[in-house]
């Protein structure tokens, strides 16, 4: 009932005949399409495309299938990845001391909300041990301070090789990453940040957000590039305020928007439902 | 800069190679598809697909293409249709009392908000002549009673015809219509209806909601099948109450929702954006 | 800097120099006011009333509070409740299959969210049996079929009793309580329904949600009376839906709702923020 | 049915007391309280207080009321004010070229949503003169250049005290009025922002939008002080956008936004629900 699918992301220049060309050669195969979503930056003259189809009957196989359409991509001049249901993403989750973003997470896993596996945890702080320990979930703490903060970094990305980790998603990880580990996982490194961005970024945003006295807060769930809070924004949401709250009450509020918008955002990147434009997204939803 | 595009709606049953075989047809023309969407309803089986290309340098001319199409719909046992840019959709509104949802239309229709004229307005009351006379807009009162009904619907369409009005819009209109009007227009009849549906049918829903204690009130806009209340719906939306609202208050704050979401649901339907699905819609937004 | 504070929940007929009255009483005694609402139902001449008040110079004692306060209480033909900060309500829950709503609430307990504690949690199955037992908290089964439903709720009253449990929250408990049941708890049972009450009320919301093609569900949490989903709403949300959208993602985007709905009834009830006006509800946020 | 009522708006330092003594002076008048509201800032220990009474069988007239006041606000230390329902608020409309919040404003004139009145609207372009026109409400043209501008700026305030003008609404007026002008009507200026501010402050927030990715979009009204989109914050509110929707789609979109946003913001100012709390608003809604 639920056959294997491939997807295939891609974008490239804007030119007549794209879908045709694409759309045929999966008919071609024998392939089945399930959905199907593009997109054109008429700006940039930019095509963006997401197709899933039904491999059951696809004559190319699952292996062959980069090398059958490796031409006709580079005759499109695209960027494009070739994914298959079944294939559980492998996501490193970071945090800190807050651990509702962590939580959410392991929830979700655990009730198969999207293809996606947390093989390990990594923290600066050894709080949330035994929430990891709960969910056998190795568990491991690096202290970050100015002096080592490099060695650490090195430390973490060999464990994140060895683990065959694709994504990292930084739960309330309150560490800024260096330019060096950024480059290692370009796109692949989710963050939430608590507040509607580009308002109140950098540090205590629930604070900035009581003494301007908004009316709404929000959650900002985004591509981690060099400039902090700057990367492309995959998802926000919002909820409303009043002069009753105070910065705790901000932050109580916030901390259910924070755990929803990360998990919407790990989900559309799970599914691979994600392209990047420039400092934008295109979030097939 | 804005050449005339072509816009085919179409849904058939499911099948391989629908994508490839339409976007070929549009490829073979030497049309640039600038925005496709396409939906699966995997129950039914039923393929749903809306496809925009440029005209410009397409081979098949405007007044060929519905022939030229033809053949291949046939093939795929399809229900389609085909429009053009720049073609105005021709609405007529019928109103009764309350104007806010004439007059957001109006309002839209002067801002070239959507595609769409409004070459006369209904009402069974006199009460918007002068709205209608401001925006120069012929007005016709047509009262209504159990005995003159069927007569004066028989005018109505008569009139409708006249003009070539493609889509009537129930702007509050407080009348019921016959099921032989509505036969008249299957699926281009719009209504708004001030709940959200299938909440509080019927009349006064307001006050139904002010006495349910409902946190929440909510507009629907749908359209007209010969169950009232019951067609399929195109937009909705809510707004936020307490218990410091009173009826007054729901109406107040729920004039607001019927207007925007009329406007959107007349917004979709002028932009050929929606499809039926049984008594289901699919929007591609 | 945290007193232990006073909280007065009040309900009269309406009448001239209320809020004096109760004000005096307070301020006679020394106290000073933290917080304040009130509300009038004009239709039915009911005056309704929250305060909060510091205890620290109060003359009056906590223990004597209620008999100090009586007489006027009498005069004034008011329902009320004196509530002090730092007791924590007890509360059990009632869960089934379905655990998202029951791991919310536990989640909040322990981020100290409410002034909650949950003693027990009672179910008709043993499958969040390993939830419980991760948080300390005892769990009891008691399974229900109609034979034995009547003498299995005597003992779920008898092991309410023994905790002093104020409050029963059905986090998604998939039995009907009776009448008996109910009784004994008035105004102190809540409910999470997964649809937005009053549509689609009894069982299956979301399939029917999926059939009759609305662009938005909800979820409604509200105390339980013996009429099926029609008791008195305390809080109401929504989330934005699409013909993309499966049975399977409602129930999936629903869970979210579930979830954040009912923590936010069980924060305002455990705070003494609710007073019940008929089939109404008065939530002082 | 609706007898005349007193509003009393008030914010003082906190202390014992207040509510009792302020509510004593309307229970000893023989006034009925029909609404009250109170908030206190903790941190600035301040108190804030909103109370409405029916004046019918009130002891203290309409024209001492002031006067009887006075002794017990100047013990307290209070700023205050007192109005009475029945009396409208007279606005002046600033407009530019963008007319829909203007529209927006009339529109709801028309339908008494507020008790307010707008006797004229100035804008520094002619535009907006038929729409005036049809309303038949005085319109005056101050073309602005940075010469004339501190000559223009006066004439406008002459011509708003001949008119009795209590406030200004500044319905997408594209001048910065100078500080001079400013302080002539201190809390008494409302904008409205076409952003979710602090978010893309300044000229051109959609296309700054557009450009940053965001996925929501807002608008936010607040009182005018000399730091341009500084000012405190009355109202706002977003709509969700996605990678289909362009700059145009964004002003579209926004539009409906500055509407029903503005008008909340004028709607909460002409019923007196709002008092100034340093740079922040208490809106008691």
């Amino acid at each position: 009932m639920n056959h294997k699918r491939a997807i295939l992301l891609l974008s490239c220049p804007d030119n007549k005949g794209l879908v045709a060309r694409i759309s045929n050669f999966i008919s071609e195969g024998g392939g089945n399409i399930i959905s199907l979503n593009e997109h054109v930056d008429t700006l940039e003259k930019t095509f963006f495309f997401r197709v899933v189809w039904d491999m059951e009957k696809f004559k190319i196989s699952e292996k062959e299938l980069e090398n059958e359409f490796r031409p006709l991509a580079e005759e499109l001049d695209a960027t494009w990845q070739i994914h298959f249901t079944g294939q559980k993403l492998r996501i490193a989750v970071f945090v800190s001391r807050y651990d509702h973003c962590l939580q959410e997470l392991l929830w979700r896993q655990r009730l198969d909300d999207y293809p996606a596996e947390i093989p390990l945890i990594i923290s600066n702080h050894p709080d949330a041990r035994s929430m990891a320990e709960y969910h056998r979930i190795p568990f491991y703490v690096f202290p970050i301070d100015p002096e080592n903060k490099a060695a650490q970094e090195e430390k973490e990305i060999r464990l994140l090789r060895e683990n065959n980790i694709d994504t990292i998603v930084l739960a309330r990880y309150m560490q800024v990453l260096s330019s060096t580990f950024i480059d290692n996982y370009p796109g692949r490194i989710i963050n939430i940040h608590h507040s509607f961005l580009p308002a109140f970024m950098g540090g205590n945003p629930y604070k900035q957000a009581y003494e301007r006295g908004v009316k709404i807060i929000g959650a900002t769930s985004h591509y981690v590039t060099e400039d902090l809070d700057e990367g492309p924004i995959i998802e926000q949401d919002i909820v409303r305020i009043s002069h009753r709250d105070t910065t705790e009450d901000l932050i109580r509020k916030g901390r259910d928007l924070e755990r929803i918008v990360l998990a919407r955002a790990v989900y559309f990147h799970a599914q691979h439902r994600i392209l990047l434009n420039g400092r934008k997204t295109i979030v097939f939803d």
